[in-house]
This record gives structure tokens, C-alpha cells and sequence, in this order.
């Protein structure tokens, strides 16, 4: 354990020799703490993150998310906490603990999800729930290694891969390990602490809102810390302020009711696929940005300080165009946390028929698209909605919500069938960087992690408004993960030392 | 039998009264000889077409075509004839036979394909090889029955559905049907016959000209009669003196490397679906013709006798959109067999990332498309391919015919990858109504089956060329399918009727 100490030790002198701003680092007494209390137990810490890891956890996969939610708790209980599984009918369990701490004036909650996004495990390059740690990422060859025996340090560019690594377990084992520090060397802690973590976000959290709303008195606090989403693109530690809501819908556009041969009818029937990229085109101008009417109308403006953090935010544009192999970004020169601050529409995908070696020789029948819309402060979900069917009937569609019928069809040259998601979706939230609490967490893991990035928005969505809407509560975005952990995709992955970083500002804030 | 036959006469009287123009029919004596056999052994006829359908015949699937050339090659022989299998390497089998007339000066070839489209069977509402017969088509609910007992006539409304039954096993059974019928009345024949099935017609033929060219002994023929597609939409029949070419080609747009959270980066990052769509959208106007510069620059104009044909032709276009559920069609009011006489541009099928339930929510890394472009007489393939390609790069594209590298996609805003089916695809043919042959074969068709609708060309690709290039043969397609049997798509099958409508025609024609 000596020599791992040593080489660790070197690491971080060299680190604050190339960065003076890491010293800030170290003033926070906490963060120091959890520092060394992590190179003495890399291994420990990476175990436990690898067993909770290998339970797998799309939402709904009961069987699995009560797996999970146990396991939390059996961790939680394993540091003398007491922990609830709390729930509403049909939803997936929240487990929540209270971290009591006598004379505190204040409550701080800190929020993580244990669920992982739907996928296909034939995309991964190793099983999902088989947590794997390779020696780079696997797109630039990453191959699987063994974990470092106990003792031997991690290399902090290292990657554990496996659905959840990210996006969002890392927070969970980051708080209980920084907990373990605290206590191991007897750092005070300042107010009463909760710790949340929900089963159903990447669903969407249709529950959380109505098992806080249940259960206030377990939920209640001043300020929830929402532990979620990517640090900024160059790796600094990031503060986000709010979140973009999002809705999604699917649109159906329709030919001839059987496929047709493309010979006997090629140039006769209408071509449902030709209908929906039409349409789908015609939603955007060339530099990308929306032209349906009054997309934008309700858009609220950023404030001063909201405008002076994007405008000292780091630029990463042309970092991250070279990362993702890009030639170009909409609405640029613009960059992107300014277009974070906009809605967006995308299309998360679409299909006609079949395509390549699987194609015929058909005009398809029905062409289908799903898209998403993120959404701004001020933006209402009902609105929007009614502007997008507007736009789409105005295209000169007949517009249905359900299948249209075989008279509709006949009686109508375009029809699309445009389905919102039931739930309609999820506001945004963004929480005034000028609040004292604000301004006491951005100290603090200023103490931690040195200069952070604030950010007014973050670009995804998480449930906000499930704390501030019955609790009356402030949130603020907390995340850990690396930005390029390929969240929500396969090969979701954590850099080592994102989770490093993570235990030590989360030491930081348990301790505010 | 003898009620049966009764009530066969009794339809028969009624259709005469009905359709005077059914009464020609009676006046070809080899038709006539046609109806009386079929009429006293449809559970044979149709035993031996389901035996035939019973065999999987999709082209790549080598050795269920070996069984069909074998069980093809066995029907031929049970008929005293003396059928060859030639191919060339890598082909799949022509089933080639020859019936000699003393004293004939021509020879008339007759081909038929017996491989069928690829399929999914679980789109098929029974197993696409365990031929089904059905009370009505299946899109009217029409559930299975059973084969009527020998003796006992079946409803021609009735369906049998099973891949290639429509497309295009049924002429083989017809062909061979009409022999039995000739031979067993002493119908005299007056030209030599070739009769040809190939196997891989549905693929592209890509073998067949290569064969026919290896083997010009064999197939020598002063005309070859193409027995493939439907007849008329109103059922009526239909001679068809040429075909539309056909080329397909592949479209791949590219976005980041993977694909990114949508949240995180959506409005920033280029979404290739909906480049995608902007590309395909802009090929075409509102009325749906093609606005590529130059695509429509090597029409041949019709002749004064095609352009007759076409306007002669009955209306079906309400009728269609009709059956079809179409509200619309492309460049109304022209009509369906004006169009077939121009090329089309079609989207066989588009794809990005997933959609509905299996959709997440990121921005795709590529969108694909596979489209079809039918020619007409006096398009050059290469040249069809330069203008496509041209206008694509005019959209601002940068478009290559292979991956793209990561350089190539960051130093291009929009990257395409266009790809055209290896083998170039097939130039349209059309042979003169006013060629004496021409004449005759109409002559021969509406002895036997009434006034027929002749067509200048069909909207599909046959491999007419095929014959052409190596013989200097003179083709004529002569279709028997219903247009309503779902070919190349699931739920194929063939109208009783048609059956029993081909099988006079072919008499018809194996005695001209």
C-alpha cells in the first residue's frame, strides 16, 4: 500500500503543479479527507460500485429495480443509516435516509436515480450488466482488463463499462463512500442530510413528484441536490442551475394500405416516406433552427448573471466537434450552452419499411418518426403541443391522434397520425444563480474541486420540479460523470476519475 | 362431377350474358379445349400448384431453389418432355425444355420465373410457404379453408396464398395446365415452343442474360413471351410490350460518431435524420415529379400507337385509390399508365436509430435510405447515376461511395455516402405494337379471352434485355396474376380465376 500511496501522491503533485487552480482542492477539509480515504480503498470502492452495477436496471424490470432499490438499502443500513423504500402504486421504490445532525438550521438533500436507460445489448461491446473495465474507451480500442488487486492504484483514465456507470450510479457509491471518509476522519457535518435515489428517472420519473408529494415529511428540505448528468466537456467540475423540460411525440404518415410493388406503382401511389421527410424538413431552416409559429413565443430571457456565466464558460465547441467527427453545428456561430438555453426539436429516429440487403422493391406504407422537444423556462408543455399539430396541419395534413380510418385515408391526400406522450412531459426549471444557497454551494465546491463551471441550464431533462413543485424546495444539478460516457447509448462507460472527483465534492457538500 | 360441372356451365352462362365481350373467348378452340379440362380437374390442378408453392423460393436460398428447378424439371417430364438445367457459375438453374412441331417455320419461347421476393414471415397472416386458400382476401377477412374434394368446383373468388403464388408460379402451372388440355383434345400446334423458368428473377436476374447468352441453341426463339406480373386493375387482360428499367441505390447521412443525448446536445449537434429527410424531400416537387436537373432529359416519346393504347385504356384510377385507401396520387390527373410511362423515383425504405416504445431519446449518428429508380425506353443507367450523384453533391453534400473517415465527416457539414446496387441495374425495353408478330400474339390473346387492354409498357423491370441483347428476340409480356395478390410484399396470392383465365390464355398462345 506504500509504493500505490506514493505513485498516487506523485500524480496529484504534478496535478497541482500543472493546474494551480487544484489547489483550491485542498482547502476544503472534507474533500482532503475523502482523498486520502479513496487511495487507501480504490479497490473496496470500485467493488461496490461493480456489484451494484451488475443488477440490471431498466425501469421496468420490476423484479431487477426492487433488486436494485434492496441492495441500496442493504448498503445504506451497512453505514448504520436507516433507510425507506418509498413508493405510490405501480411506481418503482425511492429509497430515502435521513443523515441527522444535531444543532443543524438547515436540511440538504442529494439526489441520485439507480435506473438506467432501455437498451439492446447486441450494440455493447461487452454485457450491460457485466460491469467491465477496459484500459482506454472502446472507440479507440479499449479492451478489458482485470481490476488492479487491492492495494495497486487505479490508472484514473481507466473505464468501467456497463449500463448505470454514469448515468446514474456513480453518484450513489461517490456520497456513501464520501460518507465512509467524513466519519473515518471525524469531520463535522453542518446540517441534516438526505439521501434520495429513484428507480424510474430514465422513464421519465412519472412518480416521484406523487411519492414526494406523499411522503413531504420525509422528503423535506431547503435545497435538494440533484446528482445527475456529465461535467463539462473539458472535465472541470460543473454546477447547473436548472434543466430543460422535454416532451416527446410520434408521427405516422400514410400511403396505399398495403406496401405496393415500386414498378407497377412507382410514381403513382404517394410515398408515405417522401410525406414525413417533407415534413420533418420543413420543421427547420438550413442553419437548424425551428420555424414552426411560435415555437419560440414563450421562451423567458436569460438574466445578467445567468448571461455572464455562459459567456465565461470554457469554450469546448471545437473540442467536441472533433470528438463526435463533426463538420458543423446548427445555428453556428452560436455555441452550445447558449443553444442549451433554447428549445430544441430533434428526431430521435425513424423508420418506412425495411432498408440495404432487408429493402424490397416496394412503396412503403406508413412512414414513422419519433421526436423529442426540450424545452425552456417559460415554455408550457400544453402550448407547445398546440403549435407543433398547428404546424403540421397547416403542412396540409389532416391530423388524427389515433389510426386514421380507411375513409380518412381515402377522403384526405395527407394524413398524419401526431401521438404525444401521455404524460405530456416535463416543464423546464432554472433556479437564480443569485440565491445565498445558490452562491453557498458554488463556494463550496469551489473549496473542493477549484473553479466550476455555472451553467444556467442543462441541456437534458431531470425532475426538477418533483422537488420544487410539493416541497417548495431549490435544486441545483450536481453532476460526476465524464461528458463522454455515452449515456442513454450503448457502451455506456465511467472514468475512473470522474468517480475520484465525485467522492470529493460530494464530502464537500454532505459537509456544507 | 356431374353437379359440379352444372354449376360451373351455370357461371358461365351467367358471365357470357353479363360480358358479352366473354363470348370471343369461346372462338379459340385451344382455349376452349383449356376450360373443359381445367373444368374437370381444378383439385389436380391446383394440388400440383401447391406442391409447386409448397418449396421456399426466395433466389439466395441455394438449395430450396435446387428442389424447385427439380421439381419444375420433374412436371415437364411427367408431360413426356425432356428439360435441361443450365446456369452458369454462381446462377441458379434455368429449367429449359423445348416441344417440337413438325412442319412449324417459328418458334415461340414462353418464360415464367419461379423464385419469389424476400420476406418476413411473421408479417404473413399465414406461413408464406404451407399454401393457404382462403374464403376472401385476408385485408377482408377471409380465414383458411380447406381444399374442396375432387370433383367439387372451387369458387374462382377464392385465394391461394403463399409466396410466388402471384409472383410467379402461377404461369408454370398455367403453361403446363393448357398442355395437358391441348394434348388430350388434339389441338393442333403450329410453331415450335421454348419453355424457360428461371430462378432468381427477383433478385435482378443477374444471371439470366449470361445463361441465355451460353446457351443461344436453347433459347433461340423468334419471340419470347414474358409470363410475369398482374393483368389489368378491372380484371380484364392485358398484353404489355415493354418494361420500365430499374436501379436501386443506397443513401447513408452522417451525424456525431455515436449518437449523443438529445437533451445534452440537441439543437447543437446535426441530426442526419433530418438531413437526411431535407435530401430526400427536395428530389421532388409537390406533384411529385422529380426535380433532379436532367433526370428526364433521355425520355424516349411514345409512338402514335402507344399513345392510343394508353388512352384507350379503361379508367381505373378512382377505382385504385379506392382499393388502395389513397386520398391522392403523384402528378394528378394524369393517370396511372401515362405515369408507368415515365421514370419514378422512389423511397423503398428509411431508417435512424428507433422509434416508438424502442425509441431513446438521442440525436441518430446516421440515417439510411434505400430507393429505386424505374427508367423508361432511352435512359442510360451510368447517366442516371451522374445526374443523381450531381444533384446530391449540388445539395452540399460531400459524397463518397464508401465509409467516410472521421476526417472526412469533421471537414464536411454534410457528408453522404451513395451507394448504387453493384450491378448497375436494368435499361427499359419496349417492343412496337405495330410489329406484325406484336399483332398476331394480340390476334391469339383476344381469340381467347376478349378484347385485351395492351399496354406500352409496364411499370416493373423484367429482364426483357435478357432476351434482346443475345437473341434479337422480340418480347411481349403477358401477365395472368390478379393486380391485388400482394406481390413482393407479405400476404401474397393468387384469385382462383386468374388461374383458370391463364390457363386458357396459354392455351391459346402454345397454339398460335
Amino acid at each position: 500500500m506504500g509504493a500505490s500511496y506514493t505513485i498516487a501522491m506523485d500524480r496529484s503533485v504534478i496535478a497541482l503543479l500543472l493546474f494551480p487552480a487544484l489547489a483550491a482542492a485542498q482547502s476544503n477539509p472534507a474533500a482532503q479527507a475523502a482523498r486520502k480515504w479513496r487511495q487507501g480503498h480504490e479497490r473496496a470502492i470500485v467493488n461496490e460500485f461493480v456489484t451494484l452495477l451488475a443488477v440490471p436496471n431498466v425501469s421496468n424490470d420490476r423484479p431487477n429495480i426492487q433488486r436494485n432499490a434492496d441492495l441500496i438499502a442493504k448498503m445504506l443500513e451497512a453505514r448504520g443509516l436507516a433507510p425507506r423504500l418509498v413508493s405510490v402504486p405501480s411506481g418503482n421504490p425511492v429509497v430515502i435516509t435521513d443523515i441527522r445532525t444535531p444543532g443543524a438550521t438547515r436540511t440538504i438533500g442529494l439526489y441520485a436515480h439507480y435506473d438506467g436507460q432501455p437498451l439492446d445489448p447486441k450494440e455493447w461491446a461487452s454485457a450491460p450488466f457485466e460491469p467491465t473495465l477496459r484500459n482506454r474507451p472502446v472507440e479507440e480500442g479499449g479492451t478489458p482488463i482485470a481490476l488492479p488487486s487491492a492495494g495497486t492504484p487505479f490508472n484514473p483514465e481507466w473505464r468501467l463499462y456497463a449500463r448505470g456507470a454514469g448515468d446514474d450510479k456513480a453518484p450513489i457509491v461517490a456520497m456513501l463512500t464520501a460518507l465512509d471518509a467524513i466519519r473515518a476522519a471525524g469531520v463535522r457535518m453542518k446540517s441534516n442530510i438526505r439521501l434520495a435515489f429513484e428507480g424510474e428517472e430514465e422513464a421519465g420519473s412519472p412518480n416521484l413528484e406523487s411519492t414526494i408529494a406523499a411522503n413531504k415529511t420525509l422528503f423535506a428540505a431547503d435545497l435538494w441536490l440533484i446528482c445527475d448528468g456529465p461535467v463539462y466537456q473539458n472535465r472541470q467540475q460543473s454546477l447547473i442551475f436548472g434543466a430543460r423540460g422535454s416532451m416527446t411525440f410520434d408521427v405516422t404518415t400514410y400511403g396505399a394500405r398495403t406496401e405496393l410493388h415500386s414498378g407497377h406503382y412507382g410514381n403513382w401511389a404517394p410515398n408515405p416516406a417522401l410525406e414525413l421527410a417533407r415534413l420533418l424538413a420543413s420543421m427547420k431552416d438550413r442553419d437548424g433552427r425551428v420555424v414552426i409559429p411560435g415555437f419560440y413565443d414563450q421562451v423567458e430571457p436569460l438574466g445578467p448573471l445567468e448571461r455572464k456565466a455562459i459567456a465565461g464558460a470554457p469554450a469546448i465547441d471545437a473540442q467536441l466537434m472533433r470528438d463526435f467527427w463533426l463538420g458543423a453545428t446548427d445555428e453556428s456561430p452560436k455555441g452550445l450552452y447558449e443553444l442549451l438555453t433554447q428549445p430544441s426539436l430533434n428526431i430521435r429516429g425513424m423508420a418506412s419499411s425495411r432498408v440495404g440487403a432487408q429493402a424490397s422493391n416496394v412503396i412503403p406504407s406508413t412512414a414513422f418518426a419519433t421526436l423529442d422537444i426540450r424545452l425552456v423556462k417559460g415554455m408550457d408543455l400544453a402550448r407547445t403541443e398546440q403549435v407543433v399539430r398547428e404546424y403540421i396541419r397547416k403542412q396540409g395534413f389532416y391530423v388524427v391522434d389515433r389510426e386514421p380510418t380507411a375513409d380518412e385515408r381515402r377522403m384526405h391526400a395527407n394524413v398524419a397520425k401526431v401521438v404525444f406522450a401521455e404524460r405530456g412531459g416535463t416543464v423546464a426549471r432554472r433556479t437564480p444563480m443569485l440565491l445565498p444557497i445558490a452562491q453557498d454551494v458554488i463556494r463550496t465546491a469551489e473549496s473542493a474541486r477549484g473553479p466550476v463551471v455555472k451553467l444556467p441550464t442543462m441541456g437534458a431533462t431531470v425532475p426538477l420540479e418533483a422537488f420544487e413543485r410539493p416541497l417548495g424546495a431549490t435544486t441545483i444539478i450536481v453532476p460526476i460523470a465524464n461528458h463522454d460516457d455515452n449515456q442513454h447509448t450503448f457502451n455506456e462507460n465511467l472514468r475512473i476519475q470522474n468517480l475520484w472527483d465525485g467522492i470529493e465534492l460530494m464530502a464537500a457538500l454532505l459537509t456544507m
